[in-house]
């Protein structure tokens, strides 16, 4: 078998749910971003349904065009998954019984304490000379096989919760040594922000730059800034990266960089309370929870978050965060005063050293002529400082994304007063 | 042109964006699932990125294979945008002025008081005998071409948020004078049966029905039973479908069916608490705000959702649901005692007539030799009656899996109690 380098990819995802889009398919994004680590350009992703007659012409196909083809699904127990037999015929090849394998699969059903039906054994047959990818996430071995001329292909199995670490554990150091550069990112995370004023506020050079290149991604709420060096190995990638960031950091998007590779915003705002040994409390009206949500997200969040209350009626803004029925009636609900009181409330009804209130219009129904559907007040309080701030979102978004936005804007406020306050 | 019939489908997205897996294609999806309800089998859906050679190629395998082709991308105003030029190439067409789509497109500009800059022009070029399909919104039309032969090609914008609405508007009554059979589903929506359940109850001709097929979907916390019937027109496949879900509704699955064609457990019980004219509070330690968050996702929830509080602390329990802390004590925090005490709490404090509590171990830190990581105690409570669950999910499944089911499974204990109380 010839070892030689991989720089082309196609991804060809099998099976009939995705087919008829009963199940979005996310593992052709999922792969894709990978290979691109591994500096394999992807040329063209399709999705098959569980036909093996147009399976094996479309594997024939796409080993024409390019080094490398991966597949997903169709790897399970039942009669209608062929992936692996249409491969066999495709490269030639016998299926045969691997015992390892069938093990292994015994071993997970007596673990997870469900009886093996016989069907199961399926996943055990092999096109000789496989080269098998154990899976510890599920029953179907993933598997890769590599013609004379070093054409390969990688099947993966179906459900995202085993492909996903598999191909980091297995399927990545099988492809590593085939690779003749690697891409390596980082990303910048800013808020406050919009993309074209990122843009903006970075010097042209740095825009231009070819290696290591940037691009900015704009998301609900926030932009990230993806630096992605190419290198012979990880470490001089990760170098070229480095020293974009330090530049970065020198120009005016510095101060509303709020983290470099992290998960989101709430996970900012969890770790930078944690390592303060402080805690938050939320008091929500049109964001109903969500932001409560999203810092119980994070696993050991309970160091740091002590609760709540989802205001959503007036009465309850008075009863549980005792706002003052004059100042609602004097200022309106939705209003910087009202977002205020909110916080100062939940400050002292949870005892915490941090709290963030919202008070807005989500629509579709609501709003008034000062304050149309899309605007939502956000104030964040410490015993020291309160900081309100009015967001006004375009009316024509829908309820979800002002939700979105109002709680993403909320956590990054809070994390700003935060690091401000103690930075 | 003829006006064959049309009977099948590939969906070719183009985009580098979806190619290199930053952003996740629903369009696909989407399509397949709208192609379907026409009758239209989908054979195979494509990635490409921007580059016209790739593209050219593949639609003119694609028109050799199928009836019609559907594009997503590439119609915008830039110059990796080529979806419609490469396209006249392939149909061997000029490209030209559509008056009527630049005024639209500078119509669209002066209403949302933006400056068209020049580049916009090119979204209203139209290769010669293109029928346009005008985009209500934003700026790139959509638009068919039909060949000699019939074979048929529609491109549409890339943006989901113009995509979904165009196909639905312009583009299913432009194909259906060409379908020959429509599909028309019902979703039977059952909670407190598993998957294997449900065909276990099911009669066995029912499953093996061939018009109207019914489909078994299993998600978090739910199934999701899909009755399809292909008839010459909708008000016949509507017939077929109720007669199927009238006999379900005579089976042993009968008393877990929580809803017909609703959107969600949450839209179900608000949809039922407004019918009533009823209020509900939650108290959420373990969903941390996750059900919150989702009965205030439904527009018009505020005539029913009173408010919440996020007990994430055992000391927010006493101080805001009232539960006493010797009880805690004796019972452990995560108990069936508790979350009583915590519904009961937040019916008293919110004044509502129904409350909904949970307190659990979403992992991946906590748990005991009694209850591990995966206990979830769920209480749903009215002034007259409170129920209590204790839900027990695989510890291997992960926080989000955990939280989300939970919170599915108490918006739906809640819905019982409600429509089994005032039934």
């Amino acid at each position: 078998m010839k070892q030689s380098v991989i720089r082309s990819a196609e991804i060809l995802c099998v099976g009939t749910e995705l087919l008829i889009g009963d199940i979005v398919n996310t593992n052709a994004a999922y792969i894709a971003r990978r290979l691109a680590t591994l500096g394999i350009g992807v040329y063209r992703q399709s999705v098959v349904g569980d036909n093996p007659e147009r399976l094996a012409e479309d594997l024939r196909a796409a080993l024409e065009r390019v080094d490398l083809v991966i597949t997903s699904g169709g790897l399970g127990p039942t009669y209608d998954d062929l992936t692996k037999e249409t491969a066999a015929k495709v490269f030639g090849r016998e299926m045969e019984l691997h015992e390892e394998s069938l093990a292994r699969i015994e071993r997970y059903f007596a673990a997870t304490g469900r009886v093996m039906t016989d069907n199961n054994r399926k996943q055990a047959m092999m096109p000789t000379g496989a080269i098998v990818l154990p899976n510890d996430y599920g029953t179907a071995p993933a598997l890769a096989l590599v013609r004379e001329d070093g054409k390969t292909l990688v099947m993966l199995p179906g459900p995202p919760r085993e492909l996903e670490p598999i191909f980091c554990e297995q399927v990545e150091p099988f492809l590593h040594p085939r690779c003749d550069a690697i891409l390596y990112s980082r990303n910048i995370h800013i808020a406050g922000l919009g993309e074209s004023a990122v843009e903006s506020a970075l010097p042209r050079e740095l825009l231009d730059s070819t290696n290591p290149t940037l691009a900015p991604y704009c998301t609900a709420g926030e932009v990230r800034l993806r630096v992605t060096a190419k290198a012979e190995n990880e470490q001089s990638a990760a170098a070229l990266c480095d020293a974009m960031i330090q530049r970065i950091q020198t120009t005016a998007v510095a101060p509303y960089i709020y983290g470099i590779d992290v998960p989101s915003a709430e996970a900012a705002l969890v770790a930078a309370l944690s390592e303060k040994g402080l805690t938050v409390a939320t008091a929500e009206s049109c964001t109903g929870g969500l932001i409560a949500k999203r810092l119980t997200d994070i696993a050991g969040c309970s160091a740091v978050v002590a609760g709540g209350a989802v205001t959503y009626q007036t009465r309850e803004k008075t009863a549980i965060l005792g706002v003052s029925p004059e100042l609602i009636e004097r200022c309106s609900v939705v209003s910087a005063e009202v977002a205020e009181a909110m916080a100062k409330g939940a400050l002292a009804r949870f005892d915490t050293d941090l709290a963030i209130a919202t008070t807005g219009y989500a629509g579709p129904g609501g709003g008034t002529e000062r304050d149309p559907v899309g605007t939502v007040y956000i104030a964040v309080a410490t015993k020291a400082t309160v900081r309100v701030r009015r967001l006004s979102l375009s009316p024509w978004r829908d309820r979800a994304y002002i939700r979105t936005v109002a709680a993403t804007n909320a956590i990054l406020d809070a994390w700003r007063l935060l690091t401000a306050s103690n930075g």
